[in-house]
Protein backbone atom coordinates (compact mmCIF):
# COMPACT_ATOMS: atom_id res chain seq x y z
CA UNK A 1 0.00 0.00 0.00
CA UNK A 2 2.85 2.93 0.76
CA UNK A 3 3.78 3.10 -2.91
CA UNK A 4 0.07 3.65 -3.56
CA UNK A 5 0.08 6.12 -0.74
CA UNK A 6 3.49 7.99 -1.84
CA UNK A 7 2.00 8.43 -5.47
CA UNK A 8 -1.09 9.90 -3.86
CA UNK A 9 0.79 12.45 -1.98
CA UNK A 10 3.00 13.23 -5.18
CA UNK A 11 -0.17 13.49 -7.09
CA UNK A 12 -2.53 15.66 -4.96
CA UNK A 13 1.24 17.78 -4.56
CA UNK A 14 0.67 18.95 -8.01
CA UNK A 15 -2.31 20.84 -7.32
CA UNK A 16 -2.39 24.28 -7.02
CA UNK A 17 -2.79 26.01 -3.24
CA UNK A 18 -2.53 22.64 -1.47
CA UNK A 19 -1.71 23.28 2.07
CA UNK A 20 -1.83 20.00 3.24
CA UNK A 21 -2.60 16.25 2.68
CA UNK A 22 -3.41 13.36 4.87
CA UNK A 23 -3.99 10.42 4.27
CA UNK A 24 -6.11 8.41 7.11
CA UNK A 25 -6.89 4.53 7.62
CA UNK A 26 -10.68 3.58 8.22
CA UNK A 27 -9.99 3.41 11.72
CA UNK A 28 -9.58 7.14 11.63
CA UNK A 29 -5.75 6.68 12.04
CA UNK A 30 -3.21 8.98 10.06
CA UNK A 31 -1.10 6.76 7.96
CA UNK A 32 0.79 9.65 6.38
CA UNK A 33 0.52 13.53 6.48
CA UNK A 34 2.36 16.76 5.32
CA UNK A 35 0.75 18.62 8.12
CA UNK A 36 1.11 18.92 11.94
CA UNK A 37 0.84 15.98 13.99
CA UNK A 38 -1.78 17.23 16.26
CA UNK A 39 -3.90 18.99 13.48
CA UNK A 40 -3.62 16.20 11.34
CA UNK A 41 -5.56 13.77 14.26
CA UNK A 42 -8.08 16.41 14.85
CA UNK A 43 -8.79 16.67 11.22
CA UNK A 44 -8.50 12.54 10.78
CA UNK A 45 -11.42 11.98 13.59
CA UNK A 46 -13.08 15.04 12.71
CA UNK A 47 -13.45 13.92 8.81
CA UNK A 48 -14.03 10.37 9.49
CA UNK A 49 -17.01 10.62 11.67
CA UNK A 50 -18.43 13.50 8.84
CA UNK A 51 -17.69 10.81 5.91
CA UNK A 52 -19.15 8.06 7.46
CA UNK A 53 -22.80 10.55 7.89
CA UNK A 54 -22.35 11.30 4.44
CA UNK A 55 -21.90 7.90 3.20
CA UNK A 56 -24.57 7.13 5.45
CA UNK A 57 -26.94 9.75 3.93
CA UNK A 58 -25.98 8.92 0.12
CA UNK A 59 -27.01 5.56 1.04
CA UNK A 60 -30.35 5.74 2.87
CA UNK A 61 -31.41 7.92 -0.35
CA UNK A 62 -30.31 5.37 -2.67
CA UNK A 63 -28.83 1.91 -2.06
CA UNK A 64 -27.13 1.44 -5.05
CA UNK A 65 -25.55 5.11 -5.20
CA UNK A 66 -21.68 5.44 -3.76
CA UNK A 67 -20.35 9.26 -1.96
CA UNK A 68 -17.26 9.60 -4.66
CA UNK A 69 -15.90 12.57 -3.04
CA UNK A 70 -16.94 15.20 -0.35
CA UNK A 71 -15.76 19.30 -0.29
CA UNK A 72 -16.08 21.59 2.01
CA UNK A 73 -15.49 25.36 0.38
CA UNK A 74 -14.58 27.34 4.22
CA UNK A 75 -14.27 31.22 4.05
CA UNK A 76 -10.45 30.55 4.78
CA UNK A 77 -9.86 26.76 2.69
CA UNK A 78 -11.31 24.31 0.57
CA UNK A 79 -10.84 20.78 2.13
CA UNK A 80 -11.61 17.75 -0.34
CA UNK A 81 -11.91 14.64 0.90
CA UNK A 82 -11.50 11.64 -1.29
CA UNK A 83 -13.02 7.84 -0.22
CA UNK A 84 -10.66 4.97 -1.10
CA UNK A 85 -11.20 1.03 -0.36
CA UNK A 86 -8.99 0.50 2.72
CA UNK A 87 -8.05 4.86 3.55
CA UNK A 88 -9.80 7.97 2.82
CA UNK A 89 -7.59 11.35 1.74
CA UNK A 90 -8.00 14.79 3.14
CA UNK A 91 -6.74 17.37 0.91
CA UNK A 92 -6.51 21.02 2.35
CA UNK A 93 -6.50 24.26 -0.26
CA UNK A 94 -6.20 27.52 0.06
CA UNK A 95 -9.26 28.80 -1.76
CA UNK A 96 -8.20 29.94 -6.07
CA UNK A 97 -8.59 33.96 -5.95
CA UNK B 1 -38.79 36.11 3.38
CA UNK B 2 -40.67 34.41 0.26
CA UNK B 3 -39.36 36.82 -2.70
CA UNK B 4 -35.64 35.95 -1.95
CA UNK B 5 -36.80 32.23 -1.65
CA UNK B 6 -38.65 32.40 -5.36
CA UNK B 7 -35.41 34.56 -6.52
CA UNK B 8 -32.89 31.80 -4.94
CA UNK B 9 -35.18 28.72 -7.03
CA UNK B 10 -34.87 31.12 -10.25
CA UNK B 11 -31.42 31.17 -10.11
CA UNK B 12 -30.03 27.98 -9.26
CA UNK B 13 -32.44 26.57 -11.78
CA UNK B 14 -31.00 28.13 -14.37
CA UNK B 15 -27.72 26.02 -13.81
CA UNK B 16 -27.08 23.00 -16.10
CA UNK B 17 -28.07 19.26 -15.40
CA UNK B 18 -30.36 21.05 -12.16
CA UNK B 19 -32.79 17.96 -10.93
CA UNK B 20 -34.00 19.43 -7.80
CA UNK B 21 -33.82 22.63 -5.57
CA UNK B 22 -34.89 22.43 -1.94
CA UNK B 23 -34.89 25.16 0.72
CA UNK B 24 -34.73 23.76 4.34
CA UNK B 25 -35.42 26.02 7.77
CA UNK B 26 -33.16 25.59 10.36
CA UNK B 27 -35.57 23.43 11.81
CA UNK B 28 -34.92 20.76 9.15
CA UNK B 29 -38.70 21.86 7.76
CA UNK B 30 -38.84 21.74 4.14
CA UNK B 31 -40.36 25.29 2.43
CA UNK B 32 -39.88 25.31 -0.64
CA UNK B 33 -39.00 22.46 -2.90
CA UNK B 34 -38.84 21.40 -7.15
CA UNK B 35 -39.01 18.04 -5.71
CA UNK B 36 -41.34 15.04 -4.44
CA UNK B 37 -42.50 15.66 -0.79
CA UNK B 38 -41.30 12.19 0.43
CA UNK B 39 -38.08 12.58 -1.44
CA UNK B 40 -38.06 16.50 0.20
CA UNK B 41 -38.36 15.57 3.39
CA UNK B 42 -35.92 12.85 3.58
CA UNK B 43 -33.39 14.83 2.12
CA UNK B 44 -33.88 17.93 3.92
CA UNK B 45 -33.95 15.93 7.39
CA UNK B 46 -30.18 14.07 6.17
CA UNK B 47 -28.82 17.31 5.19
CA UNK B 48 -29.69 19.04 8.46
CA UNK B 49 -27.57 16.39 10.79
CA UNK B 50 -25.02 16.53 7.49
CA UNK B 51 -24.99 20.07 7.32
CA UNK B 52 -24.57 21.11 11.36
CA UNK B 53 -21.88 18.30 11.64
CA UNK B 54 -19.63 19.85 9.28
CA UNK B 55 -20.51 23.33 10.39
CA UNK B 56 -19.33 21.39 14.01
CA UNK B 57 -16.36 20.45 12.30
CA UNK B 58 -15.30 23.55 11.00
CA UNK B 59 -15.85 25.48 14.17
CA UNK B 60 -13.80 22.82 15.91
CA UNK B 61 -10.45 23.43 14.16
CA UNK B 62 -10.76 26.62 14.15
CA UNK B 63 -13.16 28.59 15.67
CA UNK B 64 -13.22 32.29 13.10
CA UNK B 65 -13.20 29.60 10.21
CA UNK B 66 -17.07 28.99 8.53
CA UNK B 67 -18.62 26.80 6.45
CA UNK B 68 -20.09 28.52 3.27
CA UNK B 69 -20.51 25.27 1.51
CA UNK B 70 -20.98 21.96 1.05
CA UNK B 71 -20.52 19.55 -2.08
CA UNK B 72 -21.58 15.41 -2.09
CA UNK B 73 -20.21 14.17 -5.26
CA UNK B 74 -21.89 10.44 -5.82
CA UNK B 75 -22.11 8.07 -8.81
CA UNK B 76 -25.61 9.30 -10.20
CA UNK B 77 -25.34 13.04 -8.79
CA UNK B 78 -23.66 15.96 -7.29
CA UNK B 79 -25.33 17.62 -4.13
CA UNK B 80 -24.21 21.14 -3.14
CA UNK B 81 -25.35 22.16 -0.04
CA UNK B 82 -25.30 26.35 0.90
CA UNK B 83 -26.25 27.38 4.63
CA UNK B 84 -27.52 30.80 4.61
CA UNK B 85 -28.63 32.63 7.70
CA UNK B 86 -32.11 31.37 8.30
CA UNK B 87 -32.72 28.38 5.80
CA UNK B 88 -29.78 26.56 3.69
CA UNK B 89 -30.34 24.93 0.17
CA UNK B 90 -29.92 21.99 -1.58
CA UNK B 91 -29.42 21.50 -5.26
CA UNK B 92 -29.58 17.97 -6.49
CA UNK B 93 -27.64 18.06 -10.20
CA UNK B 94 -26.38 15.62 -12.96
CA UNK B 95 -22.74 15.58 -12.95
CA UNK B 96 -21.75 17.45 -15.76
CA UNK B 97 -20.91 14.96 -18.71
Amino acid sequence: MSAEIEDIIKRFQNYPNVVGIIIVDLFAIPIKTTMDYNLTVHYATLVSNLLSKASKMVHSLDMTNELTSLRLRTSKHEVVIVPEENFFIIVVQNPSE
